[in-house]
């Protein structure tokens, strides 16, 4: 009896209908009912031939708002598609760091080409947004917004902002600047509203300033973001003249990237900077191949190992039964460590000073759990082998957990301190090594307690 | 040559020192020269009699200030710690939403208390908000917001607003309602200090309105900010009646710890509310023993099969040599396949109703790795060993990694059809199953082609 499920119609089925009939009117009216987030998701399922059909459909200003929410991929090949003076229109309508961040991904012919094709001050502006490197605070602020000096009055202010806010992103939090452009302070667009129009900008002025500079980390703008609660940074060159800002949602797309990296990583796939439905076969071969081939020169040390206590396995094969149970448990304790390390560090929950206090909580956890499955194991070879094959393998599992315990949760640490990513302590990795180490382990307390040499 | 590293004191370092010397004047200065949050972290290092000191140096606000970043563990054990006047006092200084995360967090006895020690209109609040299911958006919304009505005109809208923005968390966005407090569209503060006076609030407002259920999950509140790159996301009730906002920082905090959840699955440990710096040893081991047994379990299988393929061992010892290469590498592929599937699925990259696609490309990338890695191996296999061993391993190895990374693929999308998380999927999982299953094809081909019965 097979239930026949009924799936509602996505956004995407309903505008393939729409765009097959040619039904224009109720396209129109798609666009206008729906977020550009959800147009934009939708066009990413449609076949390449409907979004050229569905982005003549949109006006200029609407097709720059649902462009700037296609995944990259996309953008880029859409904009291959389009001729050149539509794609210097396309991108003209864009905020400046949406232009940067389409600009950087096109060859460098045809990004030159449309750069060149735009008014003087839009040039101008994209190229030195561009000249910072790739990933910095520089890269992703947008140069938008409005200020206001100490020594104004709250009118003169407000007046100011009524004539800037068009150009300017965010007006909620209102920056203060020297008339060199030197960050002064900040003040709440809802604190200028409440004081007394005569009174001055000085007098409800916070100087509490959190800001980044331009060539720092976007990682480090989005932690200071979201520590700090802010809803806006403001980024500044070396000399404190405040350059951009950049708004909280761009904060949530770079720690939602990052994220994706880290849990990557963590499975010991290398940096896949697509989404998994728009990556092609190739880049997820080319992703996951070099990490396989690495692993497998480290379980090429597990068979030599086990090839050397060939002698014991032949002698006591209970040993051979026992063996996946001990060191399949040292890697899972091993990965549950560097799991809980990696992504205490990435919180900034923990430190890399915090490794020696950490180190002797994860002693005494590892030294538990070594016990606790030591018994059962124990247990178990009373059952199935003999007295001291259970004493042999109880020791074993104990100090295979221990040791991949502390293994794993000393990894993260090693790598950060050799300025890598920690997340490159995977649970493949950590199973890989704690194989080797631990069939050693193994059939050296077996050969030791069993007389087997 | 061991270079000594001086590092900076933080701000722990100087709290406790300007504490131990009694420095009133010191304390007071820094208290004032650092953002509430930074104190908060601080705080959290220092030794629990110092935290009762440090609060006494605070004003009445800015000890709220700093207490509603502590971390919860923490906030529960001053509040403990303070008499029944002082708690009070200082439950009623937070906002709502925060005054409500404390209070679940305590014993219900000293939670009721203090709740009725507080005046008769923050109790019905606080009452309301708790009635909510946990993680619900209800449980998380702050219910302090200014709201206008469409028939006024911008002057009136702006003049209500200067009287009742003290009490609105956010004045950024402004929701308009009905009479009756249904949510009508919404308008930027910046857009009405744009119009003119006399313009109505109704020429300005936008009506695609993305809103919240008060008894959804908190996930989804978080999804949609994100997603539509909201700073404000009104809750509603099952009649569109406004009833709280949510603000994108509190998003920020959900996200990173649904992330944090996720993360521990994915290394089969069990969830772990709390911070790895505040986990005690007893609440770590309970965390990780669980899957640690489970998995173990599993391995039992593994044991077994090897067990019962005893006779092919014995016959070519060279077979055990490569036995850990192909099922680790089987093991491995499964961990990644996994991992993309659960992140995916997690940002929404990728629905269940996509399985059959990814499917299709996953048996063919997995066939691509599983042809690389049965190359290498095969080559390996006529040094180490002869033509038929090499084989039986190399056929092995393709069919033990395409096992695996369909099995790691699919696995999330079956946890996810009966409503379980897919980050159960997790590295260890993946491994410990591949690996009974890897043994058995392992051996069953190798038996087979070198004709071992």
């Amino acid at each position: 009896m097979n239930a026949i499920v009924q799936e509602q119609p996505t956004l995407a089925d309903i505008l393939r209908e729409a765009l097959d009939q040619g039904d224009a009117e109720r396209l129109s009216d798609l666009m206008s009912a729906h977020a550009a987030q959800d147009i934009a998701l939708a066009l990413a399922e449609l076949p390449r031939q409907h979004w050229h059909a569905l982005f003549e459909r949109l006006d200029h200003e609407r097709s720059a708002e649902v462009y700037a929410h296609l995944p990259t991929e996309q953008q880029t090949l859409l904009l291959e598609n389009l001729d050149h003076d539509e794609a210097t229109r396309l991108i003209g309508e864009l905020s400046y760091d949406d232009a940067a961040a389409v600009l950087e991904e096109l060859e460098d012919e045809h990004a030159e080409a449309i750069l060149g094709a735009l008014p003087e001050s839009d040039q101008q502006v994209l190229t030195s947004l561009l000249a910072y490197p790739e990933e910095s605070a520089g890269r992703i602020m947008t140069p938008e917004f409005a200020t206001v000096q100490p020594e104004w009055t709250v009118e003169e202010a407000l007046d100011h902002l009524r004539e800037h806010s068009e150009i300017a992103e965010t007006v909620n939090t209102i920056f203060a600047v020297s008339p060199e452009g030197q960050l002064l302070g900040w003040v709440r667009l809802k604190e200028l509203l409440l004081s007394r129009p005569r009174a001055l900008v000085e007098s409800t002025l916070h100087t509490d300033i959190v800001s980044v500079e331009a060539h720092e980390d976007q990682e480090e703008a989005a932690r200071r973001i979201s520590h700090y609660d802010l809803d806006v940074l403001p980024v500044v060159d070396e000399r404190g003249v405040i350059l951009g800002i950049i708004t909280v949602d761009d904060v949530l797309d770079i720690i939602r990237d990052e994220t994706t990296e880290d849990f990557h990583r963590m499975a010991a796939v290398a940096d896949l900077p697509l989404s998994m439905r728009e990556a092609s076969m190739r880049l997820l071969y080319r992703k996951r191949i070099g990490w396989l081939v690495i692993l497998v020169a480290v379980n090429i040390l597990s068979g030599t190992a086990i090839a050397f206590f060939e002698a014991s396995i032949e002698a006591v094969v209970a040993l051979v039964f026992f063996l996946p149970m001990v060191i399949a448990t040292g890697g899972n304790a091993g990965a549950q460590a560097s799991t809980l390390m990696v992504r205490a560090l990435a919180t900034g929950d923990i430190q890399t000073r915090d490794w020696f206090k950490l180190g002797v909580k994860e002693v005494l956890v590892a030294a538990a759990l070594g016990l606790a499955m030591a018994g059962s194991i124990w247990l178990a070879g009373n059952w199935l082998g003999n007295f001291e094959v259970a004493n042999a393998i109880a020791i074993a599992m104990f100090l295979v957990v221990v040791f991949g315990s502390l293994f794993g949760m000393t990894l993260p640490f090693v790598l950060t301190r050799l300025r890598l990513d920690p997340a490159t302590a995977s649970a493949p990795l950590i199973t890989s090594v704690v194989d080797v180490i631990g069939i050693i382990i193994y059939f050296a307390v077996a050969t030791a307690i069993l007389q087997l040499n």
